[in-house]
């Protein structure tokens, strides 16, 4: 079975490798900064991906599906979009192999078979989505026009990390054009509170919403909006954006529509996504040095049940019993997972589902027959109890709801107790070090200073919160005069 | 609103075409042989897939995800599975663009950011499977391994057509390993099971089970199974195929396992698909010269509901109504649509639907408040009439029940009145001239002969029929004797 995992103390970043591979969630592929997504970690973005196609579709998003390459031509239309993307992204410049004369049993590139133009394997969408609105907008009856992606991208990143920066990730990308400037913005709002809610009903994780600086904006963007959730570690992890992209690829790609005054307009534009990525801030608020913790909401197996036995006949038994029990819970939703393997001993199967992070276990034998007992063990809290067969359904509902508010408040308040307010330098670069989290500080506005300070301390502005009040104030690093305290942090 | 779709007396063809795009379903994009599918063609392929993906899991399998990319040294490394596909792949040789020194404005490929090795983007994924496969399989206690993937893959086709054929295609793949010859086998054939039972239960169509020739078997299998279809211009569709593997890819890749015996033995494979072709399939089998036909288990709305009104007040009386009615459907599980868009005219909203194929359409107006009445017209049949509203969702229950197998029986007849069965070479010809469909015809079992009947013919086998009783004959080309006879058409 699994080795022990390194502890976080010791090394966190360790831990995190070692907890992804064990748990069977993911692992790195042949390919360059690609991962293989494992049937375990993919079942858990399975349940992610239905919640939120869910929520889409709740507030009239539509799915659609757009070509994984850009021709280069299009792909250049915007050009901050194209400054952006283009130093990390994967180019076809050919169609066909053929046999390499040179080395028999090899293939080659056929230089005979170049493209007239290269392709771009899509970093992102806005390119090829925007040339195809073109075609489908002409009036404002046209709009909005709100369609979703579920798509793979590449982005040729240097230096990846299984689930939190890898060269193909798997995300849903929204695109969405509008009539007006108020409505695309009301888009753009509206979609980052759809991934607040899905990250704290559904993930456990509390977050925070907020606009970007103009320094770590979607590239082409006029506005980005993000949620900024905490780790463990005390480094800051974006897990959403929501993107307003003004009218720049409307007048990049030339779509206009014709208003009810019969006037001829550019349309409005939002984009939003959410990855893979999703994962790693799931493993990492969560899980302890035994493994991942999952919250209820997302767990591929809410219960596991682990039956002790010795002989046949006990395992028979035991199995009548389960059999009514797992008709109950999936009776009331709940998924639930027998683990009657007889290939592995139940201190095998406690470990491994300890590893993997399934909510409750239940483990029932012999005597627990006799007793009409079973023995149940939280994984949030690795506590037991040995409590009656009678009313245990009821006891497992209210304990999923307990469960996955537990999580939420116990990473609310590790959160809540890592936002320091800071008024100077000094005490922003002691607190940044000694005890990490968001620190929350003046600052003059400009993309200078937020350079310098990074530079100095590593630390980046991750948003500027939306319900921050405002608070006059002098900016940390130059005194100069500020409105309102932003959110810095050190950042996966 | 759409114009008039050319009729398939006309041009089969070109109705295929203007269907798919007038229908909304599809449209070609900037990209040579990539289509982009559109929400109503996508919201199909959703209810496809989620069919698709409850019987996978119901039959032990699980999702995963796997790289884009295949490196070029995996990707040659099952010799036959290379050949087949090195010839129409798409190449990833560079990771950067850069600025044109030469053209202001516009991005080149960066010299300087070539791969060491290049990158293949997948046109199946057996290659990087199977590598990442040596790592997960060292056990019998880890087979069988039952996995699938939901995917786009590229194949650089030279003459595409929307669905049918296109450079970039969504689809699924399995990847299964198992510790017997005997076991691989049954999971082929259980897997094209799988997908007889999808075309004929949810897509309405009759479908012939069978084996491919060698020539016409996946590239790297031993054996093709395949489900085979008749279009109503009387040629044949593959609509899915699994494959037995043998040991090729586990040789290929080193994959072996200690039995229980504990002996050092490779694994055996099979791999089945289908793709979005399907949707082309969908199409061709049911639609007619006003539009798209959808069987009711594949619908998005299974239910149009159009109001007819002059006034506000009137909408509102018949709004009162339909809103009961609704209630009513959705607790049966009806999917159902009100379309009260006040943009459009009845006339123009029953031309959109009758286009896209919705099942039924509810026309209700001030008369038949009045009269307790609603309009029901059948999509399959073109037929209308003026029923009750008392008991309407129990009529439109067995409605829903009656053109579901309406279309599949009436597809069933027209399948097997184009089954003909040949014993010479000029009727063989004379046949397929003239009526097309499946030609059941003696084949002498050789590659060449099969080989001059395509040239001669265009025909192809399309397979031999699992169900085909043994009928000894002579070859319907050599002369040769023969021990059954297989099935021959002109394919998509």
């Amino acid at each position: 079975m699994s080795k022990k995992l390194t502890s976080r103390a010791e090394n966190y970043s360790k831990w995190y490798n070692e907890l992804v591979v064990e748990a069977d969630l993911a692992e790195n592929s042949a390919v360059r900064g690609c991962m293989v997504i494992k049937p375990y970690g993919f079942a858990i973005w399975e349940k992610m991906q239905a919640e939120l196609d869910r929520m889409f579709k709740e507030t009239g998003h539509q799915n659609a599906y757009f070509p994984l390459f850009v021709p280069k031509s299009l792909f250049e239309a915007e050009e901050k979009n194209a400054e952006g993307f283009a130093k990390e992204c994967a180019v076809v410049t050919h169609y066909r192999l053929q046999n390499d004369p040179d080395k028999p049993g090899k293939l080659r590139v056929d230089p005979n078979a170049k493209l007239e133009e290269e392709l771009v394997v899509r970093p992102t969408s806005e390119a090829i989505i925007w040339n195809t609105y073109k075609g489908w907008i002409q009036s404002y009856r046209d709009l909005p026009l709100l369609i979703n992606q579920w798509a793979n991208v590449v982005r040729w990143e240097m230096r990846t990390r299984l689930f939190l920066r890898t060269a193909e990730f798997l995300w849903q990308e929204g695109h969405t054009a509008h009539a007006t400037k108020k409505e695309a913005i009301a888009e753009a709002e509206l979609m980052n509170n759809v991934y607040a809610t899905f990250a704290e009903k559904f993930m456990a994780i509390p977050v925070i919403q907020g606009l970007k600086t103009e320094s770590e904006r979607f590239a082409g963007a006029d506005e980005t909006y993000c949620i900024e959730a905490l780790m463990q570690d005390g480094k800051a992890l974006q897990a959403g954006t929501s993107h307003f992209l003004g009218q720049n690829f409307a007048k990049a790609f030339d779509v206009k529509f014709t208003s009810k005054e019969g006037k001829q307009e550019h349309v409005w534009a939002t984009s939003w996504g959410v990855s893979t990525r999703l994962m790693g801030a799931l493993i990492m608020t969560h899980s302890d040095d035994k493994g991942l913790v999952l919250p209820p909401n997302l767990a591929p197996n809410q219960v596991v049940i682990v039956p002790i036995y010795k002989t046949d006949e006990q395992l028979d038994a035991i199995t009548e019993v389960v059999n009514g029990i797992i008709k109950d819970l999936r009776s009331k939703n709940i998924s639930v997972k027998f683990d009657n393997r007889d290939t592995y001993r139940p201190g095998a199967k406690f470990a491994q589902h300890e590893l993997q992070g399934v909510p409750l276990r239940i483990a029932i034998g012999s005597r627990d027959l006799e007793n009409g007992t079973v023995e149940l063990a939280r994984r949030d809290t690795l506590t037991k109890e040995v409590v009656p067969l009678d009313g245990l359904v009821d006891k497992v509902e209210g304990l999923m709801t307990r469960i996955q508010e537990a999580l939420f408040n116990k990473a609310l308040d590790y959160r809540d107790n890592h936002i320091t307010e800071v008024d100077s330098f000094e005490e922003f670069k002691k607190v940044l070090e000694e005890k990490g989290g968001f620190i929350s500080a003046h600052w003059d506005g400009t993309t200078e200073t937020e350079d310098k300070i990074k530079e100095i301390t590593k630390a980046t502005i991750r948003c500027m919160p939306l319900e921050g009040k405002l608070e006059k104030g002098v900016c940390v690093y130059t005194g100069a005069t500020s409105e309102r305290r932003v959110l810095f942090a050190k950042a996966y």
